[in-house]
């Protein structure tokens, strides 16, 4: 039985670093209209998207990492996007930076969240898999200092049930780790939502350069066909503050074919018309998890962190 | 330090019911023959390939059964194989189906090793993502009865030190989970060896069939890349007895590009001058799985088995 549901991927153009975030959410509301005139019952929004990718700098000053991070959401300035979306009647998915008080030390995660059209915050998942580096490296053109600014996710990968189907979220670098993808397929997702923000250059193997965009359809859609799930990667793109990163947004089925795509590097909205049952005939042949995994074979996965050879 | 090894693939075409053994080897000697004059070290055979891939047919009879494996290897049906390569100072990768009476109970295995050019095998394998069904189909044009015939490989997914670097083997339907390859990854291999017999036709999901080979490929070039390995895939391709297979055997190195593709659906030879040190870069950034990966986070993959939604 067919379940259609539309989905949107709206892509970001950079964001500077003196842009608001109120200015931001202007340009994102915009975007939002867009995909609903296009039908689209939820929009999804890139990876820290209220700022500049601010991991691209070094920053000692506590009080200024802490400016690029959300303290409450919604928040004023974020609010007008949640009130749209229930004027609209969408759901959206939201990538910011998450400034977490609550325990006994302040933490910082890198995270995203699930809005349903009436505002509620449906599921938030905190970035896992952690790209780059801590420590300084002054001589690159740009840095990549997750590793310095964010806690690991504490939250695992989270799966939940919403716009008639499972949904879950993966943040960018996640997006190359297909234990990621097999935790949320393990939980029967039928939809899963990857913000990013990808340089073209890696400072450390500029021999990758030319395959950024590959490697990103590359895992995005061997990550979906595997999983039977479909797949909406959403890019913050273009030259920001100088770091020029892929865009290459897409909407990709569950056999693993890209069925839309960004053509540009700045906003845009690309819209898919999906139906979240047509993994139903992977997931009950090739892929059917409970017929086929072998999990006695699997240990390593789990108790071995780091190559070794034998 | 670059470690340059030549790999060749060599494809096959169909194998009929009637042709004997000793005929196959002699075409597998010429292949070995072909690839030897372009330089190189190690030959990779295709899954099962010594016959006709008997698992399309539903039989009961227990000898008849058996006639389709191997009780030794090698035999004197595949001797000059062995003898040829050490000939040609080459060594090999074979599929073959395996008779194990060594236990209390005769065991059947769908089995692949590794030979060096000196006769000895380095490694086995035996095969453990068998696909298909173990009831009798006969409304369908032609049954996929691994499950029926071949037992689950018990030897887990090993790795050996073999050609200047580290080897594995997956067959066929293994390509297409990535807790394979990644178990592989875990042990450092620099090449992997698929052999497979994939038919075009899926009978209980037709309307995969246009994307076999997208799928082969998808799966094959996210496997190199993301455990920064390289992988031969090799084909038995063609129509046999009836059933028309994939063909598309090709070489991946590891930034997942293919760099060597068969043309056509028979017998053919396919090189590639592979750095196995091409993946080094990629171990020490991207996929540093010791910096990057997150167990505590993994526990899912081994501790179920089958989907299961929120």
């Amino acid at each position: 039985m067919p379940r259609p549901i539309t989905l949107a991927a709206a892509q970001m153009g950079p964001v500077s670093r003196q842009e608001s975030r109120t200015a931001v959410v202007r340009r994102m509301i915009e975007l939002m209209r867009q995909a609903a005139a296009m039908g689209a019952q939820v929009v999804a929004y890139p990876e820290a998207c209220l700022t500049a990718f601010f991991p691209h700098w070094w920053i000692e000053d506590e009080a200024e990492v802490d400016s690029w991070f959300e303290r409450e959401m919604p928040s004023p300035a974020t609010q007008p996007l949640f009130d749209e979306a229930r004027r609209l009647g969408v759901g959206f998915h939201l990538g910011y930076c998450e400034l977490d008080t609550s325990g006994d030390r302040k933490r910082r995660f890198n995270s995203s969240i699930l809005v349903a059209a009436d505002g509620s915050i449906i599921g938030k998942y905190r970035k896992i898999h952690l790209p780059g580096h801590a420590d300084h490296r002054p001589q690159t053109p740009f840095q990549n200092l997750e590793k310095r600014f964010f806690d690991i996710g504490d939250l695992g990968f989270g799966a939940w049930r919403a716009w008639g189907g499972v949904a879950g979220m993966l943040i960018c670098n996640d997006r190359r780790w297909p234990e990621a993808y097999r935790v949320l397929g393990l939980q029967a997702v039928d939809m899963i939502f990857c913000g990013y923000n990808t340089p073209v250059h890696h400072p450390a193997a500029p021999d990758h350069d030319r395959l950024g965009q590959f490697h990103n359809e590359l895992c995005m859609q061997s990550g979906a066909y595997q999983n039977s799930t479909w797949v909406v990667g959403i890019a913050k793109a273009g030259v920001e503050e100088g770091v020029d990163m892929i865009a290459g947004s897409c909407i990709i089925a569950p056999n693993g074919e890209i069925v839309a795509r960004s053509t540009g590097n700045a906003d845009e909205v690309i819209v898919a018309r999906c139906d979240l049952d047509l993994g139903a005939s992977y997931r009950e042949t090739t892929f059917n998890f409970a017929l086929h995994r072998r999990t006695e074979h699997y240990g390593m996965l789990v108790e071995r962190t780091g190559r070794q050879a034998p």
